[in-house]
Parts: C-alpha cells; structure tokens; sequence
C-alpha cells in the first residue's frame, strides 16, 4: 500500500517525501496533524490580497547553493533583503546594531570615536558578537557593549526566554552582534530572496504527486501505535514494516518516557489597520517596551497595494503541551540530556528515521532543515 | 479507528463529515482524490486577493431555510443578486429574456407590441419557458419564441452538451425561461447570497473537526476494494464493517461493470487582463459567436480593488475518462437505464450510501446538494 510513513509536512517532511515520491517513484503516506500542510512555515492570503505567515514570520536566507537550487524547483523567487529595526530610546534603529545606529541613538562625537576605535580593533564589514565586545579593556567599547547588552539585547532575551541571560545556551546568545560598517541587512547570506507566491505554495507543489497520500487533521498517535518493548511501529493495526520518517516531537513519539523536552511558545495577536502601511520595515523589534518582543508588517515582506495593512505581535510564553506550539527547542544541558535518552532509543528501532527541528531538537532554520532532509534522503533512504 | 468512511470532500462529503463528527461524535475519515477539499465548490485567492473559482462558477442561491441556516453555521454572507448577460446581434442583453432585453434588441414599436401581448396573456412577473412560448398560436409570439429559441437557447445549447436541442433531456431545456416584466436577477430563490470569505473556508470550517480525518490526493481505489460478489469492501486490505459514504461516480465504485455513464465536461481558460474590470457583470453568454458557451469574471462575484482582474472561458466538450473531470451528467434514456442497474446493485451492498452529483446521477445544485446530505445523515446514519 504504502512503502513509507511520513509523521509532519512541514520542510522535514515534505523534502522527503518529495523526493521519495520523484526519485524512488515509491508510495508515500504523510500523517499531519494540523488541517493544513506546511508546518510552522504555512502562509496564506488574507482577503486583501496580503500573505500572512500563520506561525510568525519566515524570511529564507541560505549559503547553500544546493538548497537554493533545490527549492527553485518548485517556486519562482523575488529578492528581498530583510532589515529590522529595534525601538531603543523612543527611536528605530537598524540590527544588528552598527554605525548607522550608533549615528542616531548617541551624540556625533561619540558615535564618531566610537566608530573610529572600532574601526581600529575590527575589519571593516565584520560582526562582533556582544559578549565579546564586553570583555573589551577600553572604556567606550565597553560603554557600547553594555548599552547594546542592556538596551538591545537583555530585556530581548528575557522576554524571549523567560530567564536571565545568563541562564541561556551560548548558541543562542552569539546570535546578537554589533557590525563594524554601515550594512543594514539583517542577514549576510549570499541567497536572500522569497518564494513569488508564498511558501504554502510550494509546499503544495512538493506534495502533489500521485505517489503521496496526505492525511491531514491526524495526530499519528490516532493511527500509529509505537510499541517501546518490541520496537516495532504499528499502522492501523499491523505491523508496518516499512520507513517510518518522524519530524514531530520526539518525546511525543515516545510517550514522554524519559519526561517532557522543554520548549517556548508564542501568543501571536494578528492586527488589521486601516492604513496602507503601518511601520517602515517588516520587522521593528521592542526590546525594552511592552510585552511583545516585535511586530511584524507582512506587506513589507510580500508587497502589495491595498489601503489596508496586517501586523502581526509576538508575546512569548512558555510551551503547555495542552494548548500551545512547540516554536523554540529550549536546549539547556537538563534537555540536552534527556534528548539524548530519547535519541538513543529512536536508534534501536530499525526502520525509524527522526529529521527536522523538532524530532532532532535543534535550532534549525529553513534552509539548515531543507539540507539535512535531503542529506538524510540520500544516506538513509535512496 | 474510524466509524465511518466518505469518498468525496464535495458539499456531500464534507456535510455528512461534518454531521457525523459534531452529532454522533464518532469518527470519521474522508478520502479525496483532488489534492484539496470542497470537490467543485473550492475556491482561491489569486495574488492580488481576487477569489477564483477553480472549476467555474458557483452562485448560492436557495428557497430552503433550512440549507441557508446550516450554512451560515460556517460562513458569513454577502448579498448578492446574480446577473448575466447574452451576446445577441452584438448587444449584451440580460438573461433570462425579459422586456429589458427587448427593449435593447427590438425596435420600440416591435418590443411595446411583444410586451402587451405578453401582460395579456401571463401575470405579471411569470417565467415562461420558450417550448411554450413557441407553441402559442400568436405570430408576434411565435416571433419571440423563434427568436429566443434561435438566438439564445439552441446554439448555447449545442455548444453547451454537443447535441441538437431536440436531442436534450426535458428537465435541461425548461431551464430557459422568458420573463414577464423588468426584473435582471438571473434566479428568484429567497435567499442569494455569497459566502464572505468563498466557498473554501466553509469546507475549512466543517472538516477542521478533530473527528474528522482527510486523506487528500487519495483515489478511493488506491486504499478500498469493492467485492462485487462478496458484497464488502476492504479497506486497506481488511473488511471495513462501518458504513461507507459515497460521493464520486457510481460506475467507477462498480468498476464500470455495467458501462460508464456519460458524462459532459468543459476546458476552463483562466485569463488575467490588465485593467480594472471587463465587463458590465459577472457573467456574459455567447450563444452564437466563439467556441466558449460564456465569460465570468469573477471580481464582480467577490468585489475587491485592483488593477488587473480575471476572467474565465468555457468550453464544453466530451468527457474523457483519461483526462476530464465529469462535470454534468448526460442523462438520456440510456444513461438512466445503466444508472437504474448500478444503483440497484448499490442497494444491495449493507452499509453503502450513495449522495451527491456524482454518485445520484443527478443535476444537484449547490443547495440541493446540502439539503440531501442533511436528509441522508438524518434518514440512513443517525
Ligand atoms: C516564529 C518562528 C519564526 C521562524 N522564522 C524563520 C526564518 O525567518 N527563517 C528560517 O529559515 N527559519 C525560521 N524559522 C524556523 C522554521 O520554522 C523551521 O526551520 C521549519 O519550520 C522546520 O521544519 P520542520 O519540518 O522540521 O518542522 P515544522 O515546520 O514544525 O513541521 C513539523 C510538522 O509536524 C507536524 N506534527 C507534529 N507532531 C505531530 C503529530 N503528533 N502527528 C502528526 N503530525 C505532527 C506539525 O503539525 C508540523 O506540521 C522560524 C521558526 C519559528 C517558530
Ligand atoms: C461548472 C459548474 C458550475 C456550477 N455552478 C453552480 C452554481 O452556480 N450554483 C449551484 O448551486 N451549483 C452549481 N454547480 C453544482 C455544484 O458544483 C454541485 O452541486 C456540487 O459541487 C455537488 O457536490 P458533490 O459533493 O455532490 O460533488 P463534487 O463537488 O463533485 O464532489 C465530489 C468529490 O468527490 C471526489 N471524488 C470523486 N471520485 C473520487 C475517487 N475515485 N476517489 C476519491 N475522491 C473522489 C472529487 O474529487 C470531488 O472532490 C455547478 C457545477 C458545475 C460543474
């Protein structure tokens, strides 16, 4: 009937059964449990006409030529270069902090020594990460790191995380630098660009072929049966001997044996308003003021001519498995270990494969889950 | 696992879904061969937010209270009054032909003359199909009959079903009226309206159960056996002992055992035009000029602000099995005799239900549709 199970259609999910479908010309059965395919990546049109990310926003930016090719498969791309801009002292200014910042938040002369002594220390063009610059022996430096950590970055990550930061994994943190120059890109990746139509989209184009059954509003707990003692994986039933590819949770898949992976989540409050724009870039991000940490305007992202305009404000919280999203893996070595037990045991069972960001538990963007999918095709599948 | 089994995520399908998941609270899964769910009713948004319907148009219009309170369960209306317009002589004139459209094609003294003649003899505001009209023993209405029957319904008709008027089924020709007085709208049913968001979001809102599961991309034929002999089905190789509800083509189900039935189908030519709108309605026939029976353009159905707008052509041809979709079912006398057999054959199956366009045979309209399913549910599966 089916050669191979698929449990999530989101990228994980998709990518191999996409090509388990064209490459091996095998059937494929996709189990999802939300009524729509995608994942986390969905996106839909409003009744304007605007595409908006149901999930928060997604801006797709690679180095890997491979998975910019691969995706050009099923998508025709516009280029787009993100920028954001964080409210600081009742101005925007643009992140990854640098000297146009500087510029509008300090008085000339020090903006100017400050970039002076920076330009000094650090290549023209590099990003340096925050906690670096904090450890600097020069009193500016020191007062530029202190204001980015205090001002930019620390309310941020408290109110992303719900911690102090310095409870939070060096992973995340060394994602904030400062830039020495005058790029206001959010990313430097060599592929900045957007799928023309939306990610569902291609999501759509992915998963139409005659060879793959998508099941959707489908938990696979209704119809799958992990049997822990004998390690087999049963369908409806029956034992089922072929691949079982799983992207969901992989404590979910386990029954939370070894107990609950902790994870973040989000309230996400989509606004309409009666405006044609409301802010002057897709993302201005609030470190310091009120309880969101951004506000998204997706006209920005996919432009559009309409008198009216979307936005969209995050307020993280913590995940409860009753009612919310899995967004963010909170990996401090409590859960890294505990995901280790759980990995260990995905490995006894022989025909389970576990791929994505939340099976593998990792902090990986798109195009990071794209190349791992197809990576895991060819060694494990083909 | 499952209670129930639906081919068919049509108005039938997902009506009766629906009824099962939230009145019965019982499982239910659904098997679509189409990647999507609504079967001809589904509709989108191209980019520029203009709601398209993808297998041409579909204009609600009801006299049952009963289909219009059930629907508004799931959708919001927007009042709207259906008009069309025929291409006649080189003058668009409304349809159903009314005194408007004889004063738009007829010379005054000629149009006044019709008129009287007509108040004399019908009340005010009566429909009288033209196969009557043709008979009157009046030459002036006998002239009007000539004409509406020549220059709307014969070449429409032809081009529509491939065969000379005399050739059609009775139920199709009364379908064309000539109406006693100044009244455009194109159907007199009670209510007419639109749902707000399109058709799509109904189907959303009645599958989105977590009853109910959707196997989309999924021919029946691929996961379901029908032993003729037997008098089961299998699914998924073993005897699926619940009731089976069936939606798509009853030859199919029966493996075409006693012939298929004849079907009519059409080619759909979308086109995106370059300016704000391009015609008067939302629909213009073509009874005698091109090859398409008539033109939609759907941006006066669900109105939206833009530049550019979408229009569709129509046209009819034979149903091929290979690469059609079986839009209107040819029934002659023949094809109702095969019909009468599978139907027979069906009805000796223990739990096999039979609902829809497809499966029935039938010229259901959209509410005709619902009001069966509804009947259905309460008769056969309550
Ligand atoms: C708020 C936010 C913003 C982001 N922004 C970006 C960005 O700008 N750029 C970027 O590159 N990346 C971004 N990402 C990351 C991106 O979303 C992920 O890389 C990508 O979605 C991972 O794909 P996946 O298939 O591994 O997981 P997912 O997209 O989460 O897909 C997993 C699928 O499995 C299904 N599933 C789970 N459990 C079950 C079950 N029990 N039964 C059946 N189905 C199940 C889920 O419903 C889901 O559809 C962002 C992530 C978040 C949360
Ligand atoms: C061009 C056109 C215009 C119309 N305009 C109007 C209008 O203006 N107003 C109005 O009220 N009605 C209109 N109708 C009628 C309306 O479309 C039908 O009443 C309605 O779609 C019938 O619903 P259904 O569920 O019976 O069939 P469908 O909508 O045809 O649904 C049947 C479903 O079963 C699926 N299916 C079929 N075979 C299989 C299989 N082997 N395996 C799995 N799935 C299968 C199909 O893919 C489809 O999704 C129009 C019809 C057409 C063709």
């Amino acid at each position: 009937m089916f050669n191979y199970i698929i449990v999530g259609s989101g990228f994980a999910g998709s990518v191999i059964a996409e090509r388990i479908a064209n490459v091996l010309n095998k059937k494929v059965l996709v189990i999802e449990k939300r009524s729509h395919i995608g994942g986390n990546c969905y996106d839909y049109r409003n009744k304007d006409g605007i595409i908006i990310h149901k999930y928060g926003p997604h801006l797709f930016h690679t180095n890997y030529k491979e998975v910019f090719d691969y995706l050009s498969n099923f998508t025709d791309w516009r280029i787009y270069y993100h920028k954001v801009l964080a409210f600081i002292d009742g101005k925007k200014v643009p992140i990854p902090f640098n000297f146009n910042s500087m510029d509008i938040l300090f008085p000339e002369i020090l903006s100017k020594k400050l970039q002076e002594k920076l330009l000094k220390k650090y290549p023209y063009g590099a990003k340096v990460p925050i906690l670096k610059l904090k450890k600097e022996n020069d009193k500016d430096l020191k007062f530029l790191a202190d204001f980015v950590y205090e001002k930019i970055f620390k309310n941020y990550t408290i109110k992303q995380w719900g911690k102090r930061p310095e409870e939070i994994d060096s992973e995340v943190t060394a994602r904030v630098p400062v830039c020495i120059g005058r790029d206001d890109r959010y990313f430097d990746d060599k592929y900045q660009a957007l799928p023309e139509e939306g990610y569902t989209k291609i999501f759509e184009r992915m998963l139409s072929h005659p060879n793959i059954k998508l099941m959707l509003n489908t938990d696979f707990k209704e119809i799958m049966k992990v049997d822990l003692k004998g390690k087999k994986i049963y369908f409806l039933g029956q034992e089922f001997k072929g691949k079982v590819i799983f992207t969901g949770m992989i404590d979910e898949l386990f029954a939370y044996k070894f107990g609950m992976l902790p994870y973040r989540s989000l309230d996400l409050h989509l606004e309409v308003i009666e405006k044609e724009y409301f802010q002057e870039v897709a993302v201005v991000n609030y470190p310091n003021d009120y309880d969101f940490t951004r506000i998204t305007e997706f006209k920005h992202i996919h432009p559009i001519k309409t008198n009216r305009t979307v936005i969209l404000k995050e307020y993280p919280k913590d995940y409860d498995p009753e009612r919310d999203i899995p967004y963010y893996p909170f990996f401090d070595k409590a859960a890294r270990e505990v995901y280790a037990k759980y990995q260990e045991l995905a490995e006894r069972f022989d025909h389970l494969i576990l791929v994505g960001r939340l099976a593998e538990y990792r902090y990986y963007d798109m195009d990071d889950v794209i190349k791992r999918s197809l990576e895991v095709f060819e060694e494990r599948i083909r």
